[in-house]
């Protein structure tokens, strides 16, 4: 499985993904799940992929081939919306489906994948995108602060409970981490490393992009600190005296 | 769906469950998902449900049936060991299927539900089964502090962090209670009232059986608590400066 995170902030965008990918236990692999299409100075899209690995490296090639061919449809470089890039992202979507469907289908296999797209075109703001296997997606409105793709329940709570669109990038990066590490605490089909990207609204250029393993000072910091936040919370809480009583 | 959590101690057992039943998101009920069969002084055998609620409903029929008929083939309240009751359970379980699954799977439906059956019969430490929906079961060994039903995710990772076989009775109570209520904030259909009921070890007799509610102080108390300490202790962890210097 997977677990993504990209959230869409006042001030910017934070996007987090592991890298595990397994088909059945016994054979685990590492792939990256985030790939920027960037031009400096005037945009900055992010995509995240979950699912079939096969599905979402062919979405990937195929917008990635739109680019170097500058496809006269359009591509992620070209497009004056981040709109149109979710467009376009669904379309490569439906072309894969349209080519491996019958097959996975014939195999069993469902038409497995979903995508997040986002990040912002100058002369917008910062935009984010959920893409569905069928093509279509939403788009995150005022009320909406973060999508998730995957093993998205076991990090859900932590990102309720604190993280609103006037939160800091900072604090942003903190709660995905946080949210990051109690996924994969907690299902073995989540693992390290993680891909950290960040944005800055309206500067068009990537101000974060690194790769977050176990030799990660502030990421182990942050686990250990954390685990041991919620047991001291946990402690200082009452216990029901009336069980006691009786 | 449904939240259940049941833990086994080494002091006694503590089993949770809330009420909410959705067919779809316009048919929502309240039915309680805990059921408990007990002999006062030699056992108490508490039972969990998840999934079609008609078949747990059936299920529930079936065990309660052979207790008023004094079938036979033993019921809850006459076999010597838990294994016994889960092996009833499970054989229950498959009478439903054999009366239902036809027509479910003709309708389009699985066959869906589990089961916890755990308690105490004199003689015998504490036991906890999980009981799936082909009536074949699991018991909970020494690693094994607790099983869960339905809607798991959310609030799986508290009870890793802070339960072990060695925790107080109060301990997992708090800790079921939220467990429970981030199940609750991150997923609709899971909601109150909850039923919560204690078995103290050797003791083989109800320490509490309880209905909570939205006006229970207890539970309030820790939901306000739990979210007000999550948040500090989110304040509390260092940002990433690395970000900041950038």
């Amino acid at each position: 499985m997977t677990y993504c995170v990209a959230m869409l902030l006042d001030t910017g965008m934070v996007f987090l993904s592991d890298s595990r990918t397994n088909a059945g236990v016994d054979l685990i692999s590492t792939f990256r799940k985030t790939v920027v299409f960037k031009k400096d100075g005037e945009r900055v899209i992010v995509l995240q992929t979950s699912g079939n690995l096969a599905i979402s490296q062919a979405v990937v090639s195929i917008l990635s081939e739109q680019i170097n061919a500058n496809a006269e449809g359009g591509h992620l470089l070209s497009v004056s919306t981040l709109f149109d890039a979710a467009l376009l992202a669904g379309a490569a979507m439906r072309e894969v489906e349209r080519r491996d469907g019958e097959a996975l289908k014939h195999a069993g296999l469902e038409f497995n994948a979903n995508l997040v797209v986002g990040g912002q075109i100058r002369g917008e703001a910062p935009r984010l995108f959920s893409v569905y296997p069928a093509g279509n997606f939403i788009e995150a409105t005022a009320d909406t602060t973060y999508f998730q793709l995957g093993e998205a329940k076991y990090g859900r709570p932590i990102i309720d409970r604190v993280i609103s669109r006037s939160s800091s990038l900072t604090q942003a990066i903190k709660c995905a981490l946080i949210s990051m590490d109690s996924t994969i605490r907690s299902n073995l089909s989540v693992g390290l490393p993680l891909d950290l990207v960040v944005l800055r609204r309206d500067q068009h250029s990537v101000a974060t992009h690194m790769s977050i393993d176990e030799s990660n000072p502030y990421f182990g910091g942050i686990r250990n600190a954390w685990g041991d936040a919620l047991r001291h919370a946990f402690v200082q809480l009452p216990e029901p005296e009336w069980l006691k009583e009786r």
